[in-house]
């Protein structure tokens, strides 16, 4: 998943180039973690639930009480300028779209009058991976107790250091549990569960980003008469269910094929889902 | 503690004027909360405790895998310019240093070779507040169990939606216990509960950061002969005992009247390490 980013990006709507562009070094984004952000895929110029992205980024935003004036139009209309001036018009690309509280005083309370930066950057899409991934349960938990664990906000940290541990150990993601110890997500994607036929996710209240490919995968299940049921989910259950698979905006659904190096099973449900997955992305 | 940034900053040892500073907008510090802080007084032209709080980042950079080159005269000679090119070289002042492992291309995992940006800017020194302030126990948790509890990071979104909880129900400052229940520390405070005339403060393994005034609280509390016991604390125990007060580097020592609307007890022992921690600043 790792890519570089290109060379112009949006300021505000406002296209520069990268050695140009330069953030305000009191921005509360960088200062505090003060922000959001969303990640979503460009097809062949496209972008694929851009409504869905903003949509949760607004209900981010009122959770934080930061203002919230970014309109979709807007945003499409910037998005597709990115690409252009990045010779990715009709092309795959990843987008990141960046929203601060913006420039502040010192200290934790916000300024009365805040003005949010949006920054919207683009990247080449990473292709999904072309194997099944190995997990590994790692000792960084997730935050259930504060409501910025159901946010994508731009604290990451815990995210980046529970990633590194996992590869450290060899494996290609983390699954994190919660100080609970029930399990919360991956690193960067929500994780389901196989069983018997249905579908188990965590519950939000775990600590678990709602995801957006998470709700399209509950959707299709239950198109499917899939049984899909949110609840808390103990570590060796994953161990034990007919497989597990993780959903991300930017790779859809990929099967985890073996976590603390015990084989998971493949479920042929998983295969449906994704085919399914992949006919809404064309 | 809200107070404007001063004019002019150092952004890897070069001073610029704010419009001209800009951070890339790739920089993981700003996009994913990876980096560190620190925030520190000077009196009268002279750093306290800087070499403290760079053994804190130090430490913390180790955690997190970051390179660390800072060096302490390197630091010193720039805030000393940073404050002389604000024209406050002989006054008070709070300083932070932040310290992000720089621009990467997207993705949770680190660059190989990545380049930290080190930034330090000055701002006026607020006055200790001249009353003792009220509290309010929040909803949102620590995080137990993450290492980054312990770390002093960017991401202090937990933080802010904390005091923004206190303050909104007319409290000065926030506490916040963990996901076990048990207190933890000030929305940007360490916290010590006064009880038969020795001292508790919260466990370290209870998502406590580490704070420089803790310390020197702990030392000083040792030194007159004060018990000083640090343990897992309920949140009931705080409204049961002598007193409670709160440390930070730029404030010092700060007596709490009140919690949760209840009236807490003004133990004269707070007074004793009040005044033995001014000596120190002298």
């Amino acid at each position: 998943m790792k890519q570089e980013q290109e060379e112009v990006i949006a300021l505000n709507g406002v296209l520069m180039r990268r050695g140009e562009a330069g953030v305000d070094p009191r921005d509360r984004g960088l200062m505090l973690g003060d922000g959001l952000f969303e990640t979503l895929p460009v097809y062949a110029g496209r972008p694929f639930r851009l409504d869905d992205h903003l949509d949760r980024m607004r209900a981010g935003a009122a959770v934080l009480a930061m203002p919230f004036t970014v309109q979709v139009e807007t945003v499409m209309a910037t998005l597709r300028a990115v690409l252009d001036a990045n010779g990715r018009a009709a092309q795959d690309a990843a987008i990141r779209i960046t929203l601060t509280r913006g420039a502040g005083p010192r200290g934790l309370l916000p300024p009365a009058n805040p003005r949010p930066l949006l920054m919207i950057a683009a990247s080449p899409l990473a292709p999904a991976p072309d194997r099944p991934l190995a997990a590994r349960i790692v000792s960084i938990r997730r935050n259930e107790g504060s409501p910025s664990a159901q946010l994508k906000t731009l604290g990451y940290l815990d995210n980046v250091l529970a990633l590194a541990e996992a590869a450290a150990l060899g494996a290609d993601e983390a699954i994190l549990c919660n100080n609970h110890g029930n399990v919360a997500c991956a690193s960067r994607a929500n994780l389901f569960l196989v069983r018997g036929g249905a579908l188990m996710t965590p519950l939000l209240a775990d600590g678990v980003l709602p995801g957006i490919t998470r709700r399209i995968v509950i959707e299709l299940a239950r198109a499917f008469a899939i049984d899909v049921v949110e609840r808390s989910i103990a570590p060796e259950a994953l161990m034990q269910g007919d497989g597990v698979f993780m959903t991300n905006s930017l790779l859809g659904i990929v099967p985890l094929a073996a976590i603390n190096d015990r084989a998971i099973a493949a479920s042929p449900l998983i295969k449906r889902l994704t085919d399914a997955y992949r006919r809404l992305m064309a």
